[in-house]
């Protein structure tokens, strides 16, 4: 594995100065020549050409994919692997009729080119362009939309039954990866998998890296699989064997079956006992190999199948690289010397923080621990992995596992650190109500992404974790206003021992402030204020403070006179300091990076509670993120459309004011927030 | 299987009628004698006996579980089960510094009345009692609380993990059901199992009859590794070898292995797949082969251990039950008789109206059809299975995979309904999330035990549903105020066509309300007013009308005129209700049986946004669920601990008024609702 084929147009390059000169030339044409690719602009012309041609159209696809992203940035290494495969799938399947549904979606750059959207292809991540992943409404030919893993084979079973109940012929084929294969949905799904029939087929992906290195019991049977059976001499003979078979099966059952078994590693793998017909494993870049299998599985009369496909991540990229999970995603590189291009950063990322943070309050106590749900690297646990290897717990794609896991910990005293991304964490909710809250366990989360995440669009962003957290009995949640912050937080859930707590912050670089040796403990439940004034007050959770801290310059400018506050805890709220922002102003507005029913609420809830809003003279608003699902954009434009950048908060405080006549400042903003 | 061992002191007569007289004296006295069992208060007596007396304790037991559930209802035939099992372990393992964990936790009777806790285990489920599953708190032998299945694993992978970094030898022994090995949760703690070497002890309980009948291909593959494999010969020989075998192993890796491999069905199951020692299958009511095979687990050196352990749910009981899933948990019940005792109920269920509104909808509609985890008769859907079998799916204890296969049936144009209890569907929050809510795909959630549930406790409330759901943009959240609410909502659920819809509804039964013949589709997002008046405004979501009506009439009767109207939608809310409501009142109070940030906030939340609060003259207050867990107890007392009665709602809107010269009124109710 790992070796391209020799029917490859072009080897992969190490480094620059390894390629031949020829190849070098190439490479700087960013537009390469792709003279059958142009030829097809939809899976009806892929499925006029003949055989012979499909290899070349696989190579000039991942041609012109190296070269898009090399523009767009993005997910990269996954689509690469499954050139030759998608190639494969849509000349043997007939979709979109038959489903194809890419699991996580992040591997569909070459599906996307291929159905009618080459043409966008370089606006993928951007504002207005297309989705990094699959998305209906795109494309009739992505069936499911996707951005979390491991959710194609239920929804591809929805498709078969749903088929099998409108007696209709069409067939739902998922395309899942190894790594996505250690979730606990795959599981559930694959256990359900008989109802389908032959309607159902599962690819398997298993290639040398998933986002991170693969992790447990699973993976490493696979890999037995594939090292210690027939993988290699299926080089050699098995495309005989394959060719030997008649087609279609349909009347030939049991040649069908032993078919499967014979290409089975054992005749008996972990998926036979699911239920499944176990076909592998396939060499994922040899269409030669691929073809006839997927022809056979197309036509089989029994099923469900689940082929074995093995390739490799990032296959025939130009440019090898070492850092797996940093090849997941790439930013935008120069076609010509591999270099990304990337802005110099100007602070360090919440992430890098929160590590660091980390890793200063373990060196004090030895029972903090921490862990991943395979995302060392977005996390940073990689880094306090570094540090702590034996402290360190990278479980696979497996959140509800992460959480109750460290609730065990907790039981034991010690005192983990679930680091897992917001949107993420929502895969492990029954699990933070069930095993941690209800027990008042002290696991503590830390929770990265939490807000809106710019190009990786909805399916990722992090918008609800406040409002599913804070209405959940005894936890305490934290959200950091700056990377300082970031310090104190991680620092303070490490000291709350008696009952669960959470730290959110957002993607990307902090503001530059200065950072403390190490983090501070904060009082539970206490704000702060930021900067003081008399009529407006601006009561803010988290990085929004910045904004908030522009917007009362401006408001200032106006004559209003701005307090900003900094809640640090949208659960316990201040209590006091919300009641003497409400005594002692015109105007409360909360604001957070998160839908309704979070900070807002909570505030609100004390307010109307206390009396406070009883026939008083105060105004109250809630300055949350919009209703709806904001489609993936450039960061500022993100929050100017959601009206939680500066201007917004300006705007929507005038409104408040009923400050029409400041006409022009109402104006400048088109962004005041709407009920 | 499911035959009684020889040596059990009493079989199981089939009816009254079967018994012999000996036995039926013995069952007439409800205090069975227990001599043996007297003698032992604790694991640390048990393990003092010889054990050729272990059996006798375990008949006692038996005895004394049915003559307790006899007294308390409750979770029954899973802990009838487990006796021998429960005896061995603690016999066998050093608990409670080895930590036994119960999944889900409802087998856990026996364990409870070995572990100090006899003297009060006729107390459970009832206020202030035993609580039916473990909890931390109640006893050191409860390491881990659970409610919901497939924890386990995850909880004792977390000590032991914990025991191997603090280099202590403790083990960690989880025994989990076949049907809990269903949910992926499970299949994530086992692909990450080897991390804990043989600290950790997985028992495979697998037993006839789960919930419900189990599930899919794991179900499958079990049945056929005991049908086909070494099970029968076990009772014969099986005994000689264990005893063969030299103990401890410690110094003997090898042997271990091999036993473990001689022991198992065909030397390479799914478990060894995901890298366990597979142990079985085990007769589970044979003490001579439970004890040396959990002894040679204890003291292997390889780990970790898998051991499967058949038993008959239900195990001696005297009166075999024909209806599995009924008999999974029983109300109380005449020990001399077998009869239940259960009060007639006055209505029919909300379960059952929910049943019948789908089938009534369904006939009329051939697209629709209907999804259950693993609870087809707690939900109803076995009734709906008996008219639609081929539109009705049990997916097993899957909620995951049940959300994401609803949305896979609803792109194909099919109208799923996902029964799935509220706490249970926090299990899917992500695929409602990701796979539903993003893509607008018209998925029905079907939300039973939505709210306080008694006697089951705070790990099975519905407490926060409208919070999770109607924070998700696209949604449309409604609860019913009674049994023809429910009717006209299915109906409502059953047309909305272009975005996911739910609908809650509170456990046990109906008002009593008379049913229209079939429901009618309601406006989306517009309440009704069910009673006016003028000064105060009670704005209530879902059952709790009933008492807002009855609190209205307690109000009139003070002289103040009282509207209470039905919101019908959390979301959206009803903005011209609303505004009407808070335009002609002095008060407005939302009512819901839901924690902080949903109903309440939403309705908060447009007041704030519309200016409806800006220095008005209204008061508004939300009542919701407290910030806290509630522990069982009868219904009536929950909700007045939670002040979300009659008289809690007076006492509310008494003190929201500064009626506190209502003195005798405020004083009536303990239950004013506390900030």
């Amino acid at each position: 594995m790992g070796q391209s084929e020799p029917s490859l147009r072009r080897q992969a390059c190490a480094t620059w100065a390894d390629c031949p000169e020829a190849e070098k030339d190439k490479k700087l044409s960013v537009r390469p020549e792709t003279p059958l690719l142009d030829s097809v602009q939809t899976p009806v012309d892929l499925r006029k050409l003949p055989k012979e041609k499909l290899q070349q159209l696989a190579d000039e696809l991942r041609e012109e994919m190296i070269s898009a992203v090399s523009v767009t940035g993005g997910h990269f290494g996954a689509g690469l692997g499954v050139v030759e495969l998608t190639v494969a799938l849509h000349y043997v399947f007939n979709t979109p009729d038959d489903r194809l549904i890419w699991d996580v979606g992040h591997q569909a750059y070459p599906h996307k080119i291929l159905t009618g959207r080459r043409d966008r292809i370089r606006t993928i991540r951007q504002g207005g362009g297309l989705s990094p992943f699959t998305k209906r409404g795109e494309s009739d030919y992505d069936p499911f939309g996707a951005g979390h893993s491991s959710t194609s084979i239920s929804a591809a079973l929805g498709m078969a039954v749903a088929n099998k109940m409108a007696d209709k012929p069409g067939k739902a084929i998922a395309v899942i990866g190894d790594g996505a294969m250690s979730a606990g949905m795959a599981y559930e799904a694959m256990n359900n998998a008989e109802q389908a029939g032959n309607r159902l087929v599962v690819i398997l992906n298993d290639n040398d890296m998933s986002i991170a290195p693969a992790v447990g019991g699973l993976s490493a049977y696979l890999a037995k699989i594939v090292s210690s059976h027939t993988f290699l001499s299926l080089r050699g003979f098995g495309k005989k064997i394959i060719e030997m078979l008649p087609r279609p099966l349909a009347d030939r059952a049991r040649q069908a079956e032993e078919y499967a078994r014979g290409m089975a590693a054992g005749g008996g793998t972990l998926f036979d006992e699911l239920g499944f017909y176990y076909v592998g494993p396939i060499d994922g870049h040899n269409m030669e190999h691929l073809l006839p299998v997927l022809e056979n599985v197309r036509d089989a009369i029994d099923g469900p199948i689940l082929v074995h496909v093995v390739t490799e991540k990032g296959h025939g990229h130009p440019f090898a690289e070492p850092n797996q999970e940093k090849y997941h995603a790439v930013p935008q590189f120069d076609v010509v010397t591999g270099e990304r291009k990337k802005s110099t950063p100007k602070a360090p990322t919440y992430t890098n923080v929160f590590a660091d943070a980390l890793i200063k309050e373990s060196e004090k106590d030895d029972k903090i621990c921490a862990i991943t749900a395979a995302m060392p690297s977005g996390t940073g646990l990689n880094k306090y992995g570094d540090r702590f290897p034996d402290r360190t717990f990278d479980v696979g794609i497996a959140e509800q596992h992460a959480v109750t896991f460290a609730a065990g910990l907790a039981t034991e005293g010690y005192k983990p650190f679930v680091a897992i991304y917001s949107t993420f964490l929502q895969r492990a909710y029954d699990q933070i109500v069930h095993d941690v809250a209800v027990q008042k366990l002290p696991v503590r989360f830390a929770i990265d992404r939490a807000g809106l995440v710019g190009a990786d669009g909805p399916t990722h962003a992090g918008s609800f974790d406040v409002t599913y957290l804070a209405s959940l009995p005894n936890m305490v949640v934290m959200a950091a206003a700056d990377e300082a912050e970031l310090m104190h937080m991680v620092a303070t859930a490490a000291s709350i021992d008696d009952r669960p707590s959470a730290v959110r912050y957002p993607r990307g670089e902090g503001l530059g402030v200065e950072l403390p040796d190490e983090g501070k403990v904060l009082e539970i439940g206490k704000g702060r204020i930021v900067k003081k004034g008399s009529k407006v007050a601006i009561l803010s959770l988290g990085a929004r403070l910045g904004e908030a801290l522009k917007a009362a310059e401006d408001l200032e400018s106006r004559g209003l006179s701005t307090t900003v506050a900094d809640a640090r805890f949208a659960k316990p709220v201040d209590d006091q300091l919300i009641r003497d922002l409400a005594a002692t102003h015109d105007v409360l507005i909360t604001l957070e990076e998160n839908a309704i029913g979070g900070f807002g609420a909570h505030v609100m809830d004390f307010l109307a509670e206390e009396g406070i809003l009883d026939g008083g003279s105060l105004k109250v608003r809630a300055m949350k993120l919009p209703d709806q699902f904001q489609d993936h954009g450039k960061p500022e434009q993100m929050y100017e459309d959601a009206g939680l950048n500066a201007s917004g908060i300006v705007a929507t405080i005038l409104k408040t004011l009923g400050h029409n006549d400041y006409g022009q400042a109402l104006g400048d903003s088109a962004a005041a927030q709407k009920p």
